[in-house]
């Protein structure tokens, strides 16, 4: 990425709530660096405005939502959800230059999703695919966590799981996701990382869950396939089947998902979107999906609480890195083969970002060598 | 303003202290970045010394009060009420540039007042006029809050009252002060905003007033007469009147106050006078003074209590507006016709900076546009 | 010292931690600016390494230790005591650059020193003396407090105890030490201030100690050897006699301290080794040890809390300097008489310091004036 650039892309949806959050109160929220204020209508739709009053800036959202229209809590100048200023006191000409920016918006997979780069490129079609949130034959729960990081080093957490043997080695850790093989793939928006571990012991989460689902206590196959969407979602197919009963697909890593058999499996999916706030602090929505036992509750309280947990152990480690990062300004990276999903994400966000900001300037390139 | 001028002058009085603050020990305060120690001398007169040792810049406030003289608590060098250093550890001679600066002070009104600038243009004259602080014909009381903002927010605040309709709709605030109509007049050092509104019911606050003052429950005028003192005093003349009984004068804001008979009414002064501590901090003295139930202590109490309160709600305000400030320091405001009053506040601030600080530099001048 | 300086020499032993302070656990430490993790291998040597994977610059105190190498607690990369990765996940190749640094390291006095400049120079004879730390023949305990300041003003602090006087004055000050008499001499890497104060009454501190040490209660001779070894170590050998029994060497300050009869005394040593932790904290380590009631452990223990009430005085001094330095970055200071000893080790810290950084550049030297 060159040094003069963003990190991350304008034109791209960003999860900027989840459904639940808004409503009929106004609420702040910061996505790339834009102060934004949300809010349902009359109508249920959101929307979604610049967080600062013309006249004087105070944030939209200290003032109040009336009908379709907010009141600045300052000197009362009404805005309309399209932002458009259409009262001002002790004045009957409004100024045409009086109004907010207001944001397109979607609602989907129970993410409100808010796009802050050009209106015109804004195509519902691109929002990520999630869908395991609302799914019928899923059932789960998720979390928002804020962590001071940049968001781009949870993308890189999550495109390599082999963070699990040494970050949470008493859930769903084990050396084994460390030693299995693996393999990288992408396309134009996506990357992919797939591995296979066959025959092994489950390590307690996953022991824990199969017992639950199935009754089963035994040797598992287990897999993680990780996939990432540009440019900052990554849903994680994961799970473990009774071990050689066909979850493993002929040719493993080489083989084909789609002709995995996971009958005598259980099977989530670890859904995660990762919005900038800042450049260097990061709103991450998560959710875990399961497709057994689908109505218990208390299983979905329990595995909510505990990937909580789990990702609390993550936060830790990835607010440590930024600090780091932040007293290493020059520091070069050089990457390992565990780091090949990452180093995909990474160039399909360069090349988002480098597509907006026009074409390269003479700002100098920092390499990314490879470990022999 | 210059882009490069100070937002405070320097010749100028400014409230360091109410008067009981300061006695016969060190208090240290910050006015216009220029870190004071403050105390009485043995005869009852405030001596105001730069709070830092000539020797290794420890604060003065940090050492110890004997008679008229001040030992710093590192290693005991000894000033006078002047700032001249009288004695020093193991040294028969002294340094003659051992000293530190002192501040002319005047105790007037209440407050101890300091110049920071040129001590040869320190006239006592030049104190604003806010004698109803200590006036046997009002009673009131006051506090000092420290806001973190620019002290010519705060001025902005005060300037334009519309402000009450929609931070203080408890209590001060109703829909007559936004849609009155007022008059903004100016004059070298002052500028004043007259507000007159008829035959209204009264907001919360001054029902309760009038109702106390002279057993009044009905309709009433009300009025505001907001008087701008260069730099940072506001002084503001308010209450309410039985409607109809002489309180506004003929010809409405265009009238003569002078003629205003207000003996069916309740009259009260808010005395503000706001210092800047930095460039982005405020020293907020006020006060509200009654000409009603002098003698109640209770009330005095109360209206002190209550008068915080609305304060508090501008401070969240105030607050606010200086963070958005920060974040967006490129941004061009836009005046409205109620931002009149603050307009000519600000220029005669810009004035007396401007004739500090000599003629304009080629720093670009940001234009403040007027909305149409 | 040049304005572009370092404020501290990196060629040089600093005390980075007691030697009870590291085990069998990593631990992390900063010492000039320079992120560290030490360690107890299994023989029980201590390590010191950077604290910061060379993958992905986590820190590598958050890993784990088994047996003498540290695992990075994100990705798992191994790396031996000498900082050599001997480990990575799912790679069979180990690049060759991957490594962190080591330090020199050396173990003596009760304090793990460590050197954080060239390798090649770090000589064990160099660690300064501090064997009353560890004496049989002496008693004694101590604390590391981190300061907010320049480790130099701690140590400016402890070369003129003048200040003992204002900041101490109930427990060590008295008048006396700030009107005595006294001499600084230097060497090429020491600096010595001696003072003798002859039949005075003792201070508190030390009118207990003599009347527990020798039931003696009268007048006393007083003497204060404060001996500063480059760049951060003060030995400060302090104590009280019955007054003309032979302690004040014939000649007093001019005299030889060895021709001192101190048996009808009782004497201290104040250990001091301050190590810069960045540009403006410091580690202070320090411990009080004495040759008297060498078993009494309620002695040691009250001992160890009364210095450390003493050192809290200092403590506020000192950050308070700091504070009033940053906001004068470029105060220009001046010495008097009491200042001589501080001088001297300023000018072996800044010799040490242009030593290492080479000839001097063109950038301007900040003067200092001794006062007239």
């Amino acid at each position: 990425m060159k040094a003069d650039q963003r990190p991350f892309p304008l034109n791209a949806w960003y999860a900027a709530a989840y459904d639940v959050e808004v409503g009929r109160q106004l609420m702040a929220r910061t996505v790339c660096n834009q102060k934004l204020v949300m809010f349902r209508k009359t109508d249920g739709i959101v929307a979604v405005l610049e967080d600062a009053c013309w006249h004087r800036l105070l944030p939209l959202s200290m003032g109040r939502l009336e009908g379709d229209e907010v009141t600045c809590g300052y000197h009362g100048l009404v805005y309309n959800a399209q932002g458009r200023c259409t009262h001002m006191p002790s004045q009957e000409t409004l100024n045409p230059s009086a109004c907010v920016r207001s944001y397109p918006v979607v609602e989907k997979h129970r993410f409100v999703w808010v796009w802050p780069g050009d209106p015109a490129k804004a195509d519902p079609a691109l929002v990520p695919d999630m869908h395991w949130n609302h799914d019928p034959e899923w059932a789960g729960d998720g979390k928002l966590i804020t962590v001071k990081c940049d968001y781009r080093l949870v993308v890189d957490n999550l495109m390599d799981l082999t963070h699990e043997t040494f970050v949470h080695g008493s859930s769903i850790g084990q050396r084994a996701v460390a030693e299995a093989p693996f393999v990288a793939t992408h396309g134009d928006r996506t990357a992919t990382v797939t591995r296979w571990m066959e025959n092994i012991d489950a390590p307690p989460f996953w022991a824990g869950q199969i017992k639950q689902g199935l009754g089963y206590e035994g040797k598992v196959d287990r897999w993680q396939i990780i996939r990432f969407e540009a440019p900052c979602t990554v849903v994680i197919d994961v799970g473990v089947a009774e071990a050689g009963t066909g979850a493993v697909p002929s040719g493993g890593n080489q083989g084909d998902p789609a002709l995995s058999d996971r009958r005598r499996g259980v099977n989530g999916y670890v859904l995660n979107t990762i919005t900038p706030e800042t450049d260097r602090t990061c709103h991450y929505f998560w959710a875990f999906a399961r497709n057994y036992c689908l109505g218990e509750q208390r299983l979905t309280h329990q595995l909510r609480e505990g990937v909580a947990g789990i990702f609390r152990e993550d936060e830790l480690v990835l607010e440590a890195q930024q600090a780091a990062m932040d007293a290493h300004p020059d520091h070069q990276f050089y990457n390992l083969n565990i780091d090949a999903g990452s180093m995909w994400a990474r160039r399909l966000i360069d090349g988002m970002v480098s597509r907006e900001q026009g074409p390269a300037s003479g700002a100098p390139v920092i390499p990314i060598r490879r470990a022999a």
